[in-house]
């Protein structure tokens, strides 16, 4: 005889990072006293500037478009041959890849990020590595911080997703986005730390962005994600020392959580991966604490950690 | 033998509204200049308030997200049967709701609001009036003003764009918005001025929100959205001062309007349409003095005029 539990809820449609509201709701506690390392977003976020009026009132006009455009090309050297496509968020672009080509077979290594493999099989796809006609490439891997090579872009429609790949520029597949039958999806939420802002851009195969763009619809960047992110885009200074903090801070990061019995087993300098004896156990027992880390449905070993704010690593070293 | 222009540039690829950026490169000045009287934008937005920093930096949470439904849904009174999902804007979701049903045929009674057709039309489907499966009803309708009624949903999958619809909410046919393959949309940019934001919703049979939602991927709408759209959907006293004002000043538009000439035929407190006797004269005398009004390429009459902002009606009445 099984027995319900009192406080059941609806679960969430899909395993998301994030769920802070859940955690509040079961271990109490406001957000203000939450630290949220849940996510790989970084959390010394590119400065918000004063914004014109226009950029809420307006509807974007092509100069703000385009300059965001130029902006992305010039920072990530896209190459002349590929198009490029700026929506509300690399999310937004994940939801709708499935509906580019006919629905057939799909190569999702994993584990990885699992709103691509969920938006695939929406649409009518099947998850296998049985002579695919697509493949996603999570470059690097979320969690596993795994980077892929221009060798392994070997279906005939492969999304190459660079959502965490700011960190190492060097390590960039966009060189191969003019492929026919190639996207690289670019996120502006995490390395730049402006997740609510919903920024992303789609690069390739000039055929696929132009279906895309029509999935997408006019005006589909807000004005203040125009703004903001032509000049964060602009900013390689911020850039070059971000990619600097964040690296010395995942070695930080790392020793706290080794010292404690953790092995680091993978990850990116936005976020690391642990393996732990019960990761479920190290969860709650930072829950408890108020400070938010992530698990996974598929390993019960695996921690992920994200990044704490300068003012936030007290918080961690005492509940660890 | 025919002469090309020398300044031929590409067309846009649709019809649309804004276009200011092209009229300044014509007629010279700066944005700063310019009074933009070519959309239905409310000139004077819902303020802006101090945003947190979270609604920037975090993905946006559940709480967040409940709390602008919730407020969109009292605002509206939005069926209890009816679902609702929020969009970065109501294009996001033209662009997508003809993939919710296998194309066929739809009408779309015209003169209107040209990218319903334009987003049917990508997607495979034949605009007529002849059996369709599909009917798209822009109420009160851009540019003529004309209302709808509930008898008017004839068709199996009916789409009801009240993007105008806030300015006369008694005239709202939200009441129809659980009935089967029935979608309402609304949008935020137009009534609440604040266009650049992107926030727009789609109300209606809670089977083809759920595909919709599907097709718009999680954290839609960004923080800053969430944030003011919760704020200002409950603000009734703003919105009904608001109402007031637009009313009035349509009326004054009008007054100056019909004193050269021009006859009124129809619109909405948001824009005023005009019949004149050669509109693209109209449009380009206005945009000699930097006012930009909007004509149309079905109509060499329609002269359709937004209301300036209460600070700007002096560059305009001198300029007329």
């Amino acid at each position: 005889m099984s027995v319900l539990p009192h406080h059941a809820v609806s679960p969430p449609p899909r395993d998301h990072g994030g769920g802070l509201d859940a955690a509040i709701l079961r271990w109490g506690g406001t957000r203000a006293d939450w630290l949220d390392l849940s996510t790989g977003i970084n959390p010394v976020p590119y400065p918000v500037p004063d914004l014109p009026d226009w950029a809420w009132e307006a509807l974007p006009d092509t100069g703000a478009q385009s300059a965001l455009i130029e902006a992305a090309r010039s920072f990530w050297n896209v190459p002349d041959k590929a198009a490029i496509l700026a929506a509300p968020g690399a999310s937004a672009l994940i939801a709708r890849i499935p509906h580019l080509v006919p629905a057939g077979i799909v190569d999702i290594p994993s584990p990885t990020y699992n709103e691509h493999a969920a938006s695939f099989v929406a649409q009518g796809w099947t998850v296998s590595q049985d002579t695919p006609q697509a493949r996603v490439l999570v470059h690097p891997n979320n969690p596993t911080g795994r980077f892929w090579s221009a060798a392994d872009i070997t279906a005939p429609f492969t999304i190459i997703d660079e959502s965490f790949c700011d960190i190492a520029p060097d390590q960039s597949l966009i060189a191969q986005a003019a492929q026919p039958g190639c996207v690289v999806l670019k996120s502006f939420g995490k390395f730049w730390g402006l997740a609510g802002m919903r920024l992303g851009f789609a690069i390739g195969d000039p055929a696929l962005i132009a279906r895309l763009a029509d999935m997408t619809g006019p005006w589909a960047v807000s004005g203040p994600a125009l703004s903001i992110g032509a000049a964060a885009l602009q900013d390689h200074t911020w850039a070059k020392t971000c990619r600097s903090r964040l690296s010395q801070d995942a070695e930080r990061l790392d020793k706290l959580f080794t010292a404690k019995g953790a092995r680091v087993s993978g990850g990116t300098s936005l976020f690391r991966l642990y393996e732990v004896d019960a990761a479920s156990e190290w969860q709650e027992k930072l829950a408890k604490r108020h400070i938010w880390t992530r698990i996974f449905p598929y390993s019960k070993t695996f921690l992920r950690v994200g990044l704490p704010h300068p003012e936030q690593w007290a918080q961690l070293e005492s509940a660890l």
